[in-house]
């Protein structure tokens, strides 16, 4: 089968192994995926991977789980052993012993076919076009941020990095009425944000140690020293943001403004298909092209460069 | 009077002005002071800190608030404007115009006389010692932790840093039956932990990703990046150091492992003069040496020896 394959280097692998499925794992055939920031910085080194990339993905179960037969699926993407610490307290996603798809020690969905284990997915409802259940995956990590915070609709909100990640969080955030501003360096994010009721702002509009929360989906170093100049006293930064690098942060800031920090990762695939089956968030306005798996390398290009929003790939 | 003055270096001032009182200040003559590790960073250069120094005491009110006239009082550091939002919900500590008791931009106690407002003075129990009392601002502190985090009794906690602060943090900490542990690289800090039935270990003996709490009073920017390889996913770092110099800390992994870092300062004098009250808290253990303040200079210099523990001031 055809595969993103990283291995010194990335490339389209045209006759990589098709999965066997063994256990309770499913295979499916993949219809469409999404490229994300962390697959970027996955061949660009991080986490050491090697593999086949992708993790953000929509299928049809062709063997393995009867129940699922035809139906299309997404997939969660942490793989837990089910018996460690986390797993018995009912959070697989923090499993000790977790491979994670197309990112850590688990095959992933830049491919024709991918086994994954039937305790992972979810059915999509047909009122779910695979063009938004391709976001269920970054729409939960985004929903995560409701588990990690309390959130409270009087709470002002600032959110920095308007990215593909940041767009989902800026929408989920919206709706319960917080006050939320978005800090936009690109005028394509600004009148995305601005047609869904959300202001966008520049940086230099935002009042120092005034924001009650203060999310940073950057995805860069720099996110935090930023957060740190806008939270007030007492107030929450929000780390949506994975990078190599390890930045110097002003920890001192944060004993003496009491400030928390909260990291916050995967979220919950029903939560996020339950909005895309509302039509609560517009997922589909962030997709900015698509490509055959075929361009599969011209696809990780494009999404590469700076300010792009959602590629597909169409398997 | 006398006074430790701050100013290009620190010395001891035999001629410094008497404070005078206006408003609703209290004229205190100061019975006894204690040194901490904030003043030695500010005498470092901490805050750019000029003035007398000195912010954990206890005195006797000779002047103003009539209500207090002789009694013994200890005070609040955190001088609150009143009007702005923190103040307004009940938050002085956090004020956004405040000054700090010899920290920032207020007199400090190292000195004959201290004039400070009625609203911060809290008087000390005839069963309270001024031995005691002067333990009332850090002790204040550790309690601060349980207004921060959710300490359960379940909770795995891991301390680092049994220097001043961290050996009333423990102790604090214990009374709700955690299940404990001090790093501890000194014989003195071993000695005493055990005497209060807390086991203190070396750093090799604690399981990596395994704290529910990791407390890091360490004082240093090293403590973080130990804090995050015995805490657990989901689990939490409490941050009560201050130091200049800003570390480097690996905020992907707070991201991946879903960690909440909790800033946390000033506490509740009131609480923590219950405590001594009732016998809960050994204090006077942790004293090392007393100076009169005619040799302050000497105190500041043994002080700041490595290991060292509390040394006071008798004025």
């Amino acid at each position: 089968m055809r595969a993103v394959l990283v291995q010194n280097g990335v490339r389209l692998e045209r006759n990589a192994a098709e999965p066997s499925t063994h256990g309770d794992q499913a295979l499916i055939r993949v219809r469409r995926a999404g490229i994300c920031n962390t697959d970027l910085e996955l061949v660009a080194g991080y986490m050491n991977f090697s593999g086949i990339l992708g993790h953000e993905f929509v299928g049809e179960v062709i063997d393995g789980a009867p129940d699922l037969a035809g139906q299309r699926v997404v997939g969660e993407i942490n793989v837990a052993c089910g018996h460690c610490d986390f797993c018995q307290r009912g959070i697989p996603s923090q499993c000790r012993n977790r491979t994670t798809v197309g990112i850590d020690r688990h095959p992933g969905a830049f491919a024709d076919y991918l086994a994954l284990t039937r305790r992972n997915l979810h059915v999509v409802p047909d009122t779910v076009r695979d063009d938004q259940a391709v976001f269920v995956e970054p729409l939960a990590a985004a929903l995560q941020i409701y588990e990690a915070v309390h959130l409270s609709p009087r709470d002002r909100v600032v959110l920095i990095g308007a990215g593909k990640l940041g767009m989902l969080v800026a929408q989920v955030v919206r709706l319960i009425g917080c006050d939320l501003v978005t800090v936009v360096r690109r005028e394509k994010q600004a009148r995305l944000l601005n047609a869904w009721g959300i202001p966008a702002v520049g940086e230099d509009e935002i009042e120092p140690l005034r924001a009650d929360v203060v999310i940073d989906c950057t995805g860069t170093s720099e996110g935090f020293a930023q957060a740190l100049k806008w939270v007030k006293a007492r107030g929450t930064i929000v780390l949506k943001s994975t990078y190599t690098g390890i930045p110097q942060a002003n920890l001192t800031q944060v004993a003496v403004n009491e400030i928390r920090i909260i990291g916050s990762r995967c979220g919950p695939f029903k939560s996020a298909l339950r909005l895309l089956h509302m039509g609560l968030v517009d997922v589909e306005s962030l997709i900015e092209r698509r490509y055959p798996l075929d361009e599969a390398m011209n696809a990780l290009k494009y999404a590469g460069q700076h300010g792009v929003l959602k590629v597909l790939l169409d398997i």
